[in-house]
């Protein structure tokens, strides 16, 4: 393949953007330059104190951009959400995307960038996928800025009385490393404090990320971090972080990360990137302060949740939306015809040659995403997110099934066109909205029991027939119940599956999801109901990306992507 | 005392100062605004094309701040930085002041805010101490990639055979936490690792963090990281961080931090803060990049350096002067009145009252440390920084005890006063650089041998008769010098004596320096000879400042100084 002919890579393309002076796309939202504090040329922080004086303006219409099940082949739920907002902008609408930051540690494992791709993409993609405005490194010193002071607490006195084996806060860091998975800390002797247990989370997993995402404003931010529980005392009394008397200072290490970052398309569409809990044991959106900027400064706010519909969906509905008062207009179920062939039974390797069979048995994936979010009391539409690989007929099957099952769909080709291609996608967005007004509601009630929250979850959405755990944990459910009964419910489980088997494609349907354990993120305000293995702290694979990685003489990046 | 009388604290007078913005201060340097990268309204980092592409331009004269040897009193050397940089600014000088970057550390310990006091101080104090532009949050990122791309190497098979009871590469947080001093990392199982040893430092201590702060430019600084030693073969074979292939990531992840920031003092004096390695295991004064750029700016640049002379001036003279190729023009050694009595025995609660004989009996003290930085071919003037609690008596003692002793003295009262109240201080050393030109030399030649130059530094600069090792030690010595015997020396004793008992005060003589430790630090390029204890994380004391830090409902942070 000749030179002009091999496709550029996703940095190449974001190298080449030209990028407007970020004032410009602040000015197309109307948010006055005494506002916006400039991070380099083209990134913002938009003001708190101007943030926080919006609340009494109208919010504009809010579009959540879901997936189906994720596969190997991906599908884009990024590049669809960037897709669209230009999409949008082009057919004359004012807009707003709101995005989560990515984290540094899979950019040097092999997960890569996380700002789109192809023609839609965020930038600068550098430095948004490197530190950005320091967000991550603000959350993750305040996390460990009360690890140090439980510790020092312990070592002045114990004060407290907090059990050493009973502290479940940890210690976070950015990185992909696993050797800090478990560890023994205050080894050496006396005066480096007293041995004891510890782990370390990736900064993503960290209660203070889901905290940060989801708090209203500074205030709230600053009550949440105190109810965060730290450990607990020989006989079970719960310490709090307020106790530590830590909160006022993680507050001050948060109060700038706190106002929403503003960047731009490689068209220059507005785009917030702020805030980026995991999808498993946090509920895996953007902050709320971001979001509700954005709807008080564009019509049409499109914002994206991790993982598939089933676990982010419902998270941006269930938790976030109960949290923040907001309420969704619209949603979008991003699909690819690819990753609905492996859903039927098709395999990585072959996804280049037609098979409308397998497109047609996957297809049952997509439809189970579609149902579920309609219980959300959210008018849905389909993206089908465009490969050159697929066939005619393969489009024009999957077309036609949706048709037949009543679920709108539209081709976008945004990945190889940008905003021109998602064109059709973004006004059968708005005409849905004009014509098939949200009447959202939650899946379930706040008063139903933790258990009951968790079992509707699991059959009105995952397709099982019961919820099962162990005398332990349904004790654990017990004793949550009396004071924090009425959370709402964050699931981790895998994302790859309905069901709790990664190896179960499609839509299956009468499992049984067996609940491993629970625990409290009391700062956050969920309970999290933890359905198998999950990973807080990533590793890195033998050839991480990492080593690929260096700055040329010219200082531009190479191998980041 | 009335509200009135109430003495305004650093961070009330901070507060208080009018800004100007960035591009006002930069104006001032005559640095176009399309390189000026803003931070907010009042940060900015200067691009890395621009600063590289002013090597060619004249440089001004470089001031050296010092100090002598620091006790609880203080000496102030930040502040007569800041002071003689408003100083000369209004005596029409075109100056720029450089200096370190503060730690998260000690903020939340004890030590409080490291950007001046009272009216000589440089703004925005609480950004600047928080997080700041990102710097060290950065450099913590490149050291933990190569920590956990080193555990990763292992992990997959250890294909260069490192011996993991010997790597010496730890890890760093920003924080106080003792419990990190050691501990077990790799517990739990196959998946997570090997178990070792292993130790976190504060990240100021990082290698990296010296790396940073001697690199000449950005390929100067990936060159020096693939220098680091990491750890050993079981047969003694020296890993380097280049094989680890960690090196192209580490630059990425610095490609912005190296950029150098741009604030202001109160009066809108530029200074520029950046980089802050430790003053002990490191050479503890701002980036080489920093203090280049700014002496490509203004006629006058004013730097400090860390702990008294014998171990700042020293380790800025022999280490960064030696790396950076620069010449120094002149040398400030700041004293106050207390804290020459308590070198000449007046105790800590005794500094109000007025002591003639302390004050005689403590001289020894500043001029131990004037004719030591005369040792280097720079003229010296000695900065008496001005306590209301001075009495006249006392003043006039010292100011004729210089005279006596040929050494040239002015009052300076920039603490209360500001710029104005160091004009006369600034005044003298502008004609003192006119009228005595520097004649700078290294105390020691590179092709001594490092015992050798260890023992001139004892004798010449500490008054020792001798340095003392053990055969242990002094065959580390021996093992080192055939490769790196080129190195200049970084001397780790205490800052608080000129022998390494920090209770002998004043001037002892005679002492023997034994040395405890040697340790290579082969990416900044020195070699470190530990003389006593060294903290390189310090810990939290009982009721740490953390407590009493809050934002208040304006956002405002209070409790931070």
């Amino acid at each position: 393949m000749s030179k002009n002919t091999q496709p550029l890579s996703d940095i190449e393309i974001a190298r080449n953007a030209t990028m407007q002076p970020i004032q410009d796309i602040a000015d197309k939202l109307e948010i006055p330059s005494d506002h916006i504090l400039n991070y380099g040329k083209h990134r913002a922080k938009i003001s708190r104190e101007y943030v926080e004086a919006q609340s009494d303006r109208p919010n504009g219409k809010l579009i959540l951009v879901a997936g189906i099940t994720p596969t190997a082949a991906g599908e884009g739920k990024t590049t669809t959400s960037v897709g669209m907002g230009d999409g949008l902008s082009r057919i004359g609408k004012k807009v707003a995307i709101c995005l989560r930051e990515p984290s540094l540690g899979p950019c040097f494992g092999m997960k890569g960038g996380a700002a789109g791709g192809g023609y839609s993409q965020v930038v600068p993609m550098e430095e948004i996928n490197l530190h950005f405005n320091g967000d991550f490194h603000a959350i993750g010193a305040a996390h460990n800025l009360l690890s140090a002071m439980i510790d020092n607490h312990i070592y002045w006195g114990n004060e407290l009385e907090l059990d050493c084996r009973k502290v479940t806060w940890g210690r976070v860091m950015d990185m992909n490393d696993r050797s800090l998975r478990q560890l023994t800390v205050g080894l050496g002797g006396v005066f480096n404090g007293y041995p004891r247990t510890d782990h370390f989370d990736i900064t993503v997993a960290s209660e203070v990320m889901a905290i940060f995402c989801l708090a209203n404003d500074l205030k709230d931010l600053q009550e949440r971090l105190g109810n965060i529980i730290v450990g607990t005392t020989r006989d079970g009394k719960d310490i709090y972080a307020r106790d530590i008397k830590a909160v006022g200072a993680m507050t001050a290490l948060l109060k700038d990360a706190i106002q929403p970052n503003l960047v731009q398309t490689m068209e220059g569409t507005p785009c917030f990137i702020h805030g980026g809990p995991f999808a498993n044991i946090a509920h895996g959106c953007n902050s709320v302060i971001a979001t509700k900027t954005a709807l008080k400064h564009a019509d049409y706010v499109i914002t994206e949740a991790g993982f598939g519909a089933d676990l982010g969906a419902e998270k941006f509905f269930d938790i976030k939306m109960r949290k923040s008062g907001l309420k969704p207009d619209a949603a979008v179920i991003v699909a690819t015809i690819r990753a609905l062939k492996i859903h039927g039974g098709a395999e990585q390797d072959k996804l280049g040659e037609e098979n409308l069979k397998a497109l047609e048995d996957g297809f049952v994936n997509l439809k189970r995403h579609v149902s579920n979010t309609r219980k959300f009391g959210v008018p849905v539409m389909v993206a089908l997110n465009s490969f050159s690989a697929d066939t005619q007929a393969e489009r024009d099957l999957l077309l036609g099934l949706c048709e037949q099952a009543g679920i709108s769909a539209v081709e976008s080709d945004h990945w190889a066109r940008g905003g021109e291609g998602a064109e059709a996608l973004s006004q059968a967005v708005v005409d849905m909205i004009d014509n098939e007004p949200a009447n959202f509601e939650f899946l379930y009630n706040a008063q139903l029991s933790l258990w009951g929250k968790t079992r509707t979850i699991a059959q009105e959405l995952y397709g099982a027939e019961d919820i099962i755990a162990d005398k332990k944990v349904r004790n654990q459910f017990e004793a949550l119940e009396a004071k924090h009964g009425d959370l709402p419910i964050c699931i981790a489980k895998t994302p790859l599956s309905f069901s709790t088997d990664p190896l179960l494609k499609g839509a299956p349907s009468g499992h049984v999801v067996p609940i491993r354990e629970v625990r409290l993120s009391a700062g956050a305000g969920f309970v999290v109901v933890v359905c198998g293995d999950i990973m807080t702290m990533p590793g890195l694979p033998r050839k991480p990306a990492a080593e690929s990685i260096y700055v040329r003489e010219d200082g531009e990046i190479e191998g980041l992507f």
